[in-house]
This record gives C-alpha cells, sequence and structure tokens, in this order.
C-alpha cells in the first residue's frame, strides 16, 4: 500500500482557507487510516476554522505554519524568492523531503510552476514540466498536455509530454493504452508547422509499448472521442484552455438570457431545470478539478484558482489516484525507454 | 460608386450548385443595378438549375463555364496545377482579370488561397495572405486573423495581419478604429513566446493612426469584448476556431440530450424553443458568413464547406460590404504607412 501523505496549501486561491478546509473535510471522509493531511499555512487563521470544523485534535490533520501568502498577481519568480516562508513554498518543502507524497494548491500557478520545479525537480530524462488537464466532453473526458506550463518548447519537450500525458490518462481515467494525438491543423501528416512535423517525427519512431501513437488530430476532433491524449505546446494549451472557458461561459449566459427572455421561456427553463444540472455535471465536473505538472519527482497538483470546497475535495481524489497507480514511476520507466532508443 | 460584380464558384461545397444558386437568388433581392454575379462551374449542370429559378434571362447573371470540379478532399497544391478549368480556378481568373471585384467559394480552402496568392497576388508590402474569420460572441463579434492560412509565419506578418484585421473590422463590422489585441497567454507584456514579444514590440511602435493597438490579451478574454481583432498566428488560428465549432457542437448535443432525457424536460423545451432560436441566430449568424484571404490584390472569400443558401447569401452580402468599403485600398494605405516608418 502507498502511503497517502497530502499537503495542502491552505491560503492560495479566490476563496481562501475556509473554503480550503472544507474541501479537506469533505475529503476525509473516504480516507484510509494512514492518510495524513498537512495544513500548511497561518496557524493563527487555521486553528479557529479546522476548531470548527472539529478538524483540530483529527488524527489526519497536521497543521504546519507558514507566515507568509503568494498572491494571484504576484510576479511569480519574485514571490518564490522572496517569500520563503509562505504557505505554498513550505507545502512544496514537504514534497521536496519526502514528508508529503502530492500537494495541492489552488494558487498562483506560475509561482507553483517554478517553485516545484526549483524545490522538487524534474524526474530524470526529463526536462520540463508540463501541466496535464483533463477536459470533460460529452460522456468522456481527454487528457490536454501542455496546458500552460512551458510556453516555448523544444520538439523533444513535447514528446516526452506525449508518454507523461497517456501515463496521467491511465492512472486518472483509467483508460488501457490511451490513444494518444498530435495537435495540429489537419490530419495529413503535412499539415502544420515545421516545428509539429518534426515532434509527429519522433513521435511515430518510439520504441513499441511506450504509448499508443494515432497521429495528428485537428479542433474539429477534440469533442468527439478521437483520443484520449492530446498533445500541444503549453502557448496553445494555455490559450485553447482558456478561451474553451471563456466560449463556455458565453454560451452559458447568452442560455440565460434567452431561456429568461418571456414568462412562457422561464417556465420551460423551470421545467427543464433538470438539463442544466445534468450539464453542469457533465461539462463541468468535479472529479477532475486538479492539473498535476507532470515530469516532476513528486507530485504538484494545481486546482483552478476559483475552487470551491468540492473541486477542491475533487483534486484531492485526484491526487490519492495518481499516488494509488504509481504514475511517477511509470512515467519515468517509459521516459527512460524512449530516451534509450534515441540514445 | 464602386462597381460590384461578384464571381461565384458554383460547383465547390458540401451542398452542391443548386444550394449555391438559392443563395445567389436570395442574394438578388438586394441587389443594384450595375451589380453582376458570374456563376462559375459546368454550364450542362447550372443552365438548368438557374432555369428553375427564373434567372436564366436575369439580366445581373452571367454563366461563365469550367469543365472541372476541385474537390473537398484533393491535395490543393495538386489540385491547382491539374485542374486549370476548374469552376475556382476560372473564378480566380476572373478576378485577376478584374472582371469581377470579389470571388465566393464554398471550396477546397488550401486550393483556394494557394491558388489566389497564385493569381490574385498579395498586395505590394504584404508578403502573405491571412484569413480573418468573424467570431459571434454575446450581442457583439470580433475578427480572429490568421484564422489558418500561414501556420508558421514571421513577425512581420502578425504586424501586417493586425492592420489587415483592424481595416477588415472596420470594413464588415462598421467599428471606427477597432481595438486590436495580441493573443497571448496573458496580458503582462512578458508572457508567451519569444515570437510572441517580438511581434507585441512591433506592433507597439507602429506610427499613430494604423491601429488601435491594446496589448495583449489572453484566451479568457475573447468572449468578453475586450478587443474587436484578436491577432494570432494560423497554426493557433485554425486550431482555436475549430476547436470552438467542435466545443459548441458538443455543447449543443448535451444540452439537447439533456433537454429531452424526460417528459417534463421536454415539454420545458417545447415552451422555451424560441430561446434555441434566439442562440442560433446569436452565435451562429448568417450575416458573418464569408472569410476573406486577406492581403490579396482581390477580394478572395471562402464560406464554409457546408454553407446553405442562407450563409451563402451572408457570404455574397460581406463581399458586397468590403467593396463599398473599398477595404483593400485602406489596407494598402496603412500597410505603406506602417512598411515606411520600418525603412
Amino acid at each position: 500500500m502507498v502511503k497517502r501523505s497530502l499537503a495542502i496549501d491552505a491560503m492560495g486561491g479566490d476563496k481562501g482557507p475556509s473554503e480550503i478546509i472544507e474541501g479537506v473535510s469533505l475529503a476525509l471522509k473516504g480516507c484510509l487510516k494512514e492518510d495524513t493531511f498537512f495544513i500548511v499555512g497561518n496557524e493563527q487563521v487555521l486553528t479557529p476554522l479546522l476548531r470548527e470544523k472539529s478538524l483540530l485534535q483529527n488524527e489526519h490533520i497536521q497543521v504546519v505554519h507558514a507566515s507568509e501568502i503568494i498572491e494571484m498577481d504576484e510576479n511569480p519568480l519574485k514571490a518564490i524568492k522572496r517569500k520563503k516562508d509562505s504557505s505554498m513554498m513550505r507545502a512544496l518543502d514537504l514534497v521536496k523531503s519526502g514528508a508529503a507524497n502530492a500537494l495541492i494548491s489552488c494558487g498562483n500557478t506560475g509561482s507553483l510552476m517554478a517553485g516545484g520545479t526549483i524545490k522538487v525537480r524534474t524526474l530524470p530524462g526529463v526536462e520540463r514540466p508540463a501541466i496535464g488537464s483533463i477536459i470533460p466532453s460529452n460522456g468522456c473526458q481527454y487528457v490536454l498536455i501542455d496546458a500552460g506550463a512551458n510556453p516555448d518548447p523544444k520538439p523533444e519537450h513535447l514528446v516526452q509530454n506525449a508518454i507523461m500525458g497517456s501515463c496521467y490518462a491511465e492512472a486518472t481515467l483509467g483508460i488501457q493504452n490511451p490513444r494518444v494525438g498530435l495537435l495540429s491543423t489537419g490530419t495529413e501528416e503535412g499539415k502544420g508547422t515545421d516545428f509539429i512535423r518534426m515532434v509527429h517525427g519522433s513521435l511515430k519512431n518510439l520504441p513499441l509499448g511506450v504509448i499508443d501513437y494515432r497521429g495528428p488530430v485537428e479542433g474539429f476532433q477534440l469533442f468527439e472521442n478521437h483520443v484520449d491524449v492530446v498533445v500541444c505546446d503549453g502557448f496553445v494549451g494555455n490559450i485553447l484552455l482558456k478561451t474553451s472557458e471563456s466560449l463556455f461561459e458565453m454560451i452559458k449566459s447568452v442560455l440565460k438570457e434567452e431561456m429568461t427572455a418571456t414568462p412562457i421561456r422561464k417556465l420551460g427553463a423551470f421545467l427543464a431545470r433538470g438539463a442544466f444540472i445534468g450539464m453542469k455535471k457533465k461539462l463541468n465536473p468535479v472529479a477532475f478539478s486538479g492539473a498535476p505538472f507532470l515530469g516532476l519527482k513528486g507530485n504538484v497538483l494545481k486546482a483552478h484558482g476559483s475552487s470551491d470546497r468540492f473541486y477542491i475535495a475533487g483534486a484531492i481524489g485526484m491526487a490519492r489516484e495518481v499516488l494509488k497507480k504509481d504514475m511517477l514511476s511509470e512515467i519515468q520507466r517509459k521516459v527512460e525507454l524512449a530516451n534509450n532508443k534515441n540514445l
């Protein structure tokens, strides 16, 4: 049984520590004897919150004091240099020392990535970490990698992303031999950019058994269950993720506007209200609310800054899953297999 | 008064020539005395279709015979070399010779771009054409440029895209001094890639009066009316456009599924049916269904392969608008202004 000690950056995120403690409280329900939650942050703030939830004496909970907070809009690199005693840096220290097997933070993404890379370091053979994000589709999900960690990658970074994304899909989505696609402007080999053609060439030549590479995929296919892993650079991934979120919000707002434009439509909306709840569950599932920096020696997961208790509990569930499946060892094994071939 | 002679590639697209003729027939309603429609394609196919719509003797209609068709899935470059007598190439010839002021095709995008570049050529000072696509948002629209013509551009190409996109937004959306944003991973200056930082530097240094550059924009802002023109490379633009379409279709299908899951929801959906029609009108407007290859010496517009008569009529309306506003002269004037500064 893998030991599951999770560090929670209790001060990051838009909703503040009380919502994060609520999330931990929810996640505690399914926890095993050996689980430990390191709640990292200002003790004076956290103690009353934990007392309120009757968690102060809980055997699973251990508060780790940190006097500073990295704010959401701080310059990532400056913040990690100046705020050594921030909740995020202290939580990363726990992962670095091995006391915690995984870390969850809703805080400043740039600081978490830079701090994670500096403190936890990358796995042997992996040059740069990448964000793996699970994108909900109609009745299924896929992994988008890189969702924004590395905007200016080399071709070999994308090859590593493909391997890490495949291991991640296997661990969290439970898919055996996930289908991996390379995001391009068309499905034909010659499409896209010089960069994409180079990556495609390398992916085709990976040793058997590393990943199930299905070739280039285009935007039209992203929500049609063609592949389980979509590989792209962090520039495209960041834009894609944010644009999709923006588009989804816009459609929701138009739908709401139209649905409430007349009394009869309002009545219709009321009768069909279950449909909107069903839609939200399908398209905004709480179960996939954490996104790991893949390629690090430890499990560092980012949850959305605006995560509420349910999304925080969901991210904790994801961290448990990647630990249970020992995803890091699997990534390392496959990266080695791929790198040896290239020697 | 600008003469408005439009060439229509009547053989391209998924729905075939009869739907295209229907679209022309719709567009004829608002046309002026001096308008001419060159209907380009196989005369034997087109004559009975035109007769059926009583358009055979119409003073605005002129059939131009072409014996071949470039299929949607043909290799673009091979197709334009082999099929000199295709409807698309013959239509481009009309633009090249000046007989037609604009061309609309629902056919093979790659062939239209390659053929357009070779036959019609780029404006002086413009190196590569870019596709300008109008993206509907909630109660407004923005221009995405480049939506896929040039996946591997140089920084100066994106500067030209910014200028062309601005002129296009002014001509078709009627916006004075459109706000122009550069698509990146954040709104701060240092974000994104080396390439993006170079483009940003050049855009900031454009002479006054060329464009109203508002700096980098991120994905979250694309459907929030921050800017009127979003500048990106053709790789990102193509992926963004296709992914947005795929996401929109997926959301529609989930909504439909959820709305019809129970009899009571079905009743609700029936009562609120006007809302879905309103949504479609807002988010899939027929008025912006053509996308020009900006930077060419002529107006070459691509309509979606699956365009029906209403979308074809919409694309014809757009072509008329860019002619009325004399967009090409405006692009040329501003590109010259920008290029002289750089000398």
